[in-house]
């Protein structure tokens, strides 16, 4: 007698997949292991000292707003600090514009909830971000799938899809700079040419702009939505990979109108936002810090990114290709062909070095010799060594192939 | 050209109300208008010097962890610290059977995603907290209704309307101590009759327990949680009303595999939980403050219970009856029949008071003569006055009905 649990489940808890992201979160943990899967920036650049004054000021201020409920649309103060940033960024907006959300996944899954349907179609770029995959995996959308190249997604593809029958993508789902996972930024003339499909079409673009404050080459390439004269683009931001993840603090900006429904949806999700880190980061920024942090955070994720370029070029084997990123967090490696990235990270970690495998970052889960290698939260001397030690696994499965032997099958639990 | 974004939205938008919660988070806001109608903890009564100590040593003990992505289940000593407090509460857990939310609101919605289908039935108390209904009906689920008195949820009706045909209820939502919004407490008898019922029919509970260590008065009554030997409560509890709702942190306890989907389905909704606060609060709780905290607190709603139901007695004309809670934050007024706490909140907001009208309480929508009256955030003579001013509204309304004439129809937001 009693609850059959399994019997009464959602299709949603069903789908819903705890191991792609989980392990970006977990590889971090054996300390032996170099690991190059998170997606983290770098801890020991967080702006402590900040933080902690900014604590210590909002708790002596104003102690009862700090701990009490908040309203749900956000931190007045906090709004208005982003919308007033964002307008010198080029997106013009009133702080009624703009929501803030428990970190930028929330914004993707409110956005989810606002437009995707089951069976609905979803444009994803290809590869596209692991956790906007599954959050409109667990909605039940399909997928209009576009490669992604060194200009980013591939626009012109895109443009042939839709002109088919049948019924329209209900959101593009777009990362134009730095694109995680590839690092990829989207050219200029595609952003304009996206747009203009977006208008012809009807379809909105989510435009998750993570990354784009981290550019530490190149030209800036404005936003989407700085250009968005229809207002089709939702943008969201996230203070996670700038400031702190740690604060789950991101933002949504839309007209209005939009803003309104994304606002019922969250206050039936979380109720408030946290005022505590709302409060705290909201006097992080007043001081004027935060442009000043990013450009020092810079030459460290450049350093970093060039000691990774080097590493691939010096130790992977004729046959590999990867990505030359000016900004973000990720550089995306593509092995010889026949390798497959899944089953090679149990000897990858038997020999102390982690990645991410590409699989849950195609749409279709078609693609499994690619990896995905972070090089923000990595000090150089380990960015050179985990990279030595990715080649000779690398390398050693490459000849395998080559002459026909396979590895030993590695269990990673093992490892 | 563009994008027409009403013909886009799901049902689920569409269905998101703004109104309801977000009144409650709103009427507090002018200075001169004595609110009853929050939800609120008092804020003087904050720890706040215990937060800026925890919060100084998080942020220097191990900023790096503070201000990072961490674990989406939760941090372990957070969760460790709550396993073992709730073992002493009579629920024997290990911290893998508790989940860190995002407040107990982000709680309710985990727990509709992992089991309410659109036009599935969910048990619901009438009246019930709002927040719950808003999730559920964004779920679209149906309501089996079951009437509240002063022992809680009259589990009696709830058998016979099992005993009919049809499909049964996906899940029963209860709120067994100190209701909200009517402060009622559900008796030990109909909590063994509920566990029974829903072993017989296989019927998953919610126990939604934010007010549970509130007591102020009478016998702590066993949550069902800790009675349950078929694994079939789901427990959920909260910081928000015990020590803050500004950092955002509630728990869901259930058997291992449930909370293995829910962590899969939490994944997608936010990535991780918030590091800053789960540290800050750790570091609060591990000072062994809390319980201290909770008895200092005690005494101040009870008095201010107290003042509320003094002057209730004193102030509401012949027809009216209301709660007497034990605990908790609420007293729900029934007012005489024919009247409608709707429209009069216009006038009663011109008087200078404000309260939350039940009917959004009420799973159905079918009761308008109903309200939930706040006094945990109201000082004792601002609850004299302002149920002082209420009296006045009401009893005018009343005297108005039973003549026949019918009050000026007042505009809120001239108010």
């Amino acid at each position: 007698m009693g609850v059959n649990w399994e019997s009464l489940y959602t299709d949603s808890a069903r789908v819903a997949q705890v191991s792609p992201l989980r392990d970006l979160l977990r590889f971090g943990s054996a300390p032996d292991v170099i690991s190059l899967a998170g997606g983290f920036p770098a801890p020991e650049l967080f702006p402590a000292d900040a933080f902690r004054e900014a604590a210590e000021a909002a708790l002596t201020t104003d102690p009862g707003a700090a701990l009490q409920y908040g309203p749900a649309e956000g931190y007045p103060p906090l709004r208005a600090f982003l919308a007033d940033r964002l307008t010198h960024q080029g997106i013009s907006v009133s702080p009624e514009e703009v929501l803030i959300t428990n970190g930028s996944q929330q914004g993707l899954e409110l956005v989810a909830r606002l437009l995707v349907t089951r069976g609905c179609q979803v444009v994803a770029e290809d590869p596209s971000y692991v956790g906007g995959l599954s959050v409109f995996g667990c909605h039940h959308a399909d997928y209009m799938v576009v490669s992604v190249d060194g200009d980013g997604m591939q626009v012109e593809r895109l443009e042939e899809q839709l002109r088919g029958e049948g019924p329209k993508p209900k959101l593009i789902y777009a990362l134009p700079n730095f694109q995680n996972p590839t690092g990829n930024t989207l050219s200029l003339a595609r952003r304009h040419r996206l747009l203009d499909l977006s208008y012809r079409h009807g379809i909105p673009i989510l435009e998750d702009d993570a990354y784009g404050e981290l550019r530490f080459e190149g030209e800036h390439i404005p936003s989407l939505k700085s250009m968005d004269s229809e207002e089709s683009v939702i943008y969201m931001g996230s203070f996670s990979k700038i400031l702190s993840p740690g604060v789950r603090l991101g933002w949504l900006v839309a007209k209005e109108g939009v803003i309104a429904h994304l606002l019922g949806l969250k206050l039936g999700m979380d109720l408030s936002a946290n005022s505590l880190t709302q409060h705290v980061v909201y006097r992080v920024c007043s001081t004027g810090m935060l442009d000043g942090h990013i450009e020092g955070v810079k030459p460290f994720y450049r350093e970093r990114r060039d000691a990774m370029l080097r590493g691939l070029e010096r130790h992977l084997p004729a046959g590999a290709t990867w990505s030359r990123p000016e900004g973000g967090l990720f550089v995306w490696v593509r092995l010889p062909e026949g390798l497959d990235a899944e089953e090679m990270l149990a000897e990858a970690v038997r020999e102390k070095v982690a990645y991410v495998p590409g699989m849950a970052f195609h749409p279709l889960k078609d693609c499994s010799n690619t990896m995905r290698l972070n090089f923000s939260a990595v000090p150089v001397p380990k960015i050179r060594e985990g990279v030595r030690r990715l080649g000779r696994v690398v390398t050693r499965w490459s000849e395998a192939r080559g002459s026909g032997e396979l590895p030993l099958s590695g269990d990673l639990r093992a490892a």
